[in-house]
């Protein structure tokens, strides 16, 4: 009887890397939540799965975008006549966090700091380069009723930190872009628009479509003058390294009341940001963010070098987090690192760490069966005193072992004694450099 | 306006925990892949779904248990005429590894060793006590054309060394139960059993059905003969912390070298494990798992005081890993640990260690607003020796900022200088035992 064999292909968008690569990921992850925790972010994990309802209930907020890619869940065998809540894969942390927050409200200490480290799914129509299951990290902190700006600061200080020290991103120049929709709003406001979301939504595109179309969509569809056009489009390109952007916004000649709280937000985070190297982080008012929930503060992230890739850490600040779960309002700040992108964008550049496949520190060689004890008793040793060690699985030929240690990238070798006489003495081998030299399990130390 | 509010409720069989819990499951995590990699474990993840017809293939094999509890996903508007393959969540990680190795099996050194901690899903109907999405963590070894029993000693001595120092696990009586099918099906042969498939399944509900019902399932449903019955049911009773298993297998009187090679392969893996306390590990010779493609040795693990708890951690031997994806013998040894269940039991019992719900080491007091950059430094001082620290993000009352320490479970505070007179010091609160004494941020260390 001849069997079927049918090779498996990959899914498209659901990535999966070999171990060496697999480990740089952890490396990864391991990296950014050492930092959150610095922070005194606490971790959570949410299901993967929420209802239905409370992932539409988003959707509406956002328009059309994120509700055509949810990805429900159902049971293969199902019977019929079985209620169950309709379930479906989570698009973000937000939502989730959301639903969390309110959910476990009488447990929580506020402020709220959490961190999120997870996959999500986003049922996009497959095409190149988009991931339909991939990781965010995110960092958020919500309040009861009031939410110092003390955390829109903190967030991109965080960011800052993890992302200029990623294994691989050293030569990555990025840059955190900052602003306040508030200042924005508080234009329009005083300019008399009425349709402040669509005008935002327009202007949010000013980094996909030319000046000029902007301008025809702001007087077209929302019915702004020109002097009108020419003042949100000159907020837009205000952008300034410290809070001296904020004369340049009192220059324009209009403000109000939400312009002044905008502009004070924004010049303290500003002011806290100083340690970080000049135009690591800048004001930049053209930044307004899609998502109509965002208040005050928001980020967004950039390659200095590669504006066009899109923002790889974006966020902002949130009034009222959990409005249909709650009867407190819940103000937040947070922001999300799209990990898979970025870190499948330094993998394509060859720039991650080159690591082993094996996470082992040393090879134990067995020199024969019969020494498996002693090769087992030096291994053992070895782990004690916090070594990654692989014993070899049989007494085969050394140079065998040798190639085996070698292709899994285990940088050394320990070759114990090859008999009891006591003229065998343990050795170890630096793969690297080749040296070989007696050793003692209970002393020995890396190079 | 009045918003419609509706309080958000669990997701049956979806857990999610509280920071503290989190925290607790998260050193888990970290404490099993710590071991797994100190013996030359390398890590991988696959997407969360596959293919379906590769999950169904599997299904066969293991008459319908699993595919019922298989969840499909799907767009929620996905368009018609969208042709692409049905996905499904995986229940397990032994097919996905199958799939993964077979896909990647140019690129990987073998014998691959990979450990994987993945959430798995199986849509059950609900019930109390049953999750439908949780953790595994697996390790495996897999070899072409042949794997060395190395390997199948290695996979008990692993777990043993992780269960046994789980925070939370010091009081639980563990013990991990071996036996190798090689002497069940060899014996059955020698018996003249020709549904050999049949025989284990019946034999294999010994710890659920009282012995005189498996007698009688033999006879009725296998046409097995009294005195092969009694055979059988006496091998079954086998138990013994040592070797000294074989040679009241063959005091049974009947031998084939099917059971001579079982009786060796389990011989050698227990002399392998003399260092584990004895009870530790024991060959249980009742133990035969029900999936089919277990062919030699097999793995359950149980509490000692509670033994219809049922295994925590499961495994075994199999010839071969993916013969439906490439021509080539794979044979491979592993074993799970059902993480979830596990943990459950362990924070139901209240034995996880208490963690705050902060990973703080220091809060860090703000004197008062003009007082910010000051607490700030000093928190980037102490963030650089390694402590996870969090400034309190106001200067509000002294007495409030405390109660946000305590809280939070924070178990240090740190009072900077009130100014910069010089008179005003460092000083550092312990907020277990409340002392209160002077510290420099350059050289404190815990006590």
């Amino acid at each position: 009887m001849s069997k079927r064999i049918t090779k498996p292909s990959p899914i498209s968008g659901f990535p999966e890397w070999l171990p060496q690569v697999r480990r740089a990921e952890q490396m990864w992850f391991d990296h950014i939540r050492t930092i959150f925790e610095q922070y005194g972010f606490c971790p959570i994990e949410t299901p993967s799965v929420e209802a239905l309802d409370i992932l539409n209930a988003k959707g509406e907020d956002e328009g059309d975008d994120v509700d055509k890619e949810v990805y429900v869940i159902e049971r293969l065998h199902k019977e019929d006549g079985d209620k169950e809540a309709r379930l479906a894969l989570h698009f973000d942390q937000t939502v989730p966090l959301a639903r969390y927050t309110a959910q476990h409200y009488n447990e929580l200490v506020f402020p709220f700091k959490r961190y999120q480290m997870q996959r999500v799914w986003r049922g996009e129509r497959p095409q190149a380069g988009r991931f339909r299951e991939f990781y965010q990290c995110d960092i958020d902190v919500i309040g009861v009723d009031t939410l110092p700006a003390h955390f829109d600061a903190e967030m991109p200080a965080i960011i800052w930190e993890v992302l200029a020290s990623l294994p691989g991103m050293e030569d990555e120049k990025i840059q955190i872009q900052i602003s306040n929709r508030k200042i924005l709003i508080g234009l329009l406001q005083a300019l008399g628009v009425t349709n402040i979301v669509e005008a935002t939504r327009i202007i949010d595109k000013l980094d996909k479509l030319p000046e000029n179309e902007i301008r025809s969509l702001l007087n077209e569809q929302i019915g702004m003058a020109h002097d009108a056009c020419e003042t949100v489009l000159k907020l837009a390109t205000i952008k300034a390294t410290d809070s001296s952007f904020a004369q340049r916004v009192y220059d324009l000649g209009i403000e109000n009341d939400m312009m002044r709280e905008g502009v004070e937000e924004l010049s303290f985070v500003m002011d806290q940001l100083a340690h970080i190297p000049t135009g690591g982080v800048v004001a930049d008012l053209s930044i307004v963010r899609g998502l109509d929930y965002y208040t005050g503060t928001v980020y967004e992230t950039r390659f200095v070098d590669d504006p066009t890739y899109g923002s790889i850490c974006s966020g902002g600040r949130y009034d009222d987090l959990a409005s249909n779960y709650i009867n407190r309002t819940l103000p937040g700040v947070g922001i999300s690192i799209g990990f898979s992108r970025l870190f499948d964008r330094i993998r394509q550049k060859q720039q991650l760490p080159a690591l082993g496949i094996s996470p082992a520190d040393i090879m134990v060689i067995m020199p024969s069966e019969d020494r498996r004890a002693a090769a087992q008793s030096t291994a053992h040793t070895l782990r004690q005193r916090g070594f990654n060690v692989e014993v070899f699985h049989s007494g085969s030929k050394l140079k065998r072992q040798m190639a085996y240690a070698e292709k899994k990238g285990i940088p050394y070798v320990w070759f114990p004694p090859f008999d009891d006489s006591g003229e065998s003495k343990h050795e170890i081998k630096n793969m690297t450099t080749g040296e070989q030299a007696s050793a003692d399990p209970e002393s020995w130390t890396r190079d």
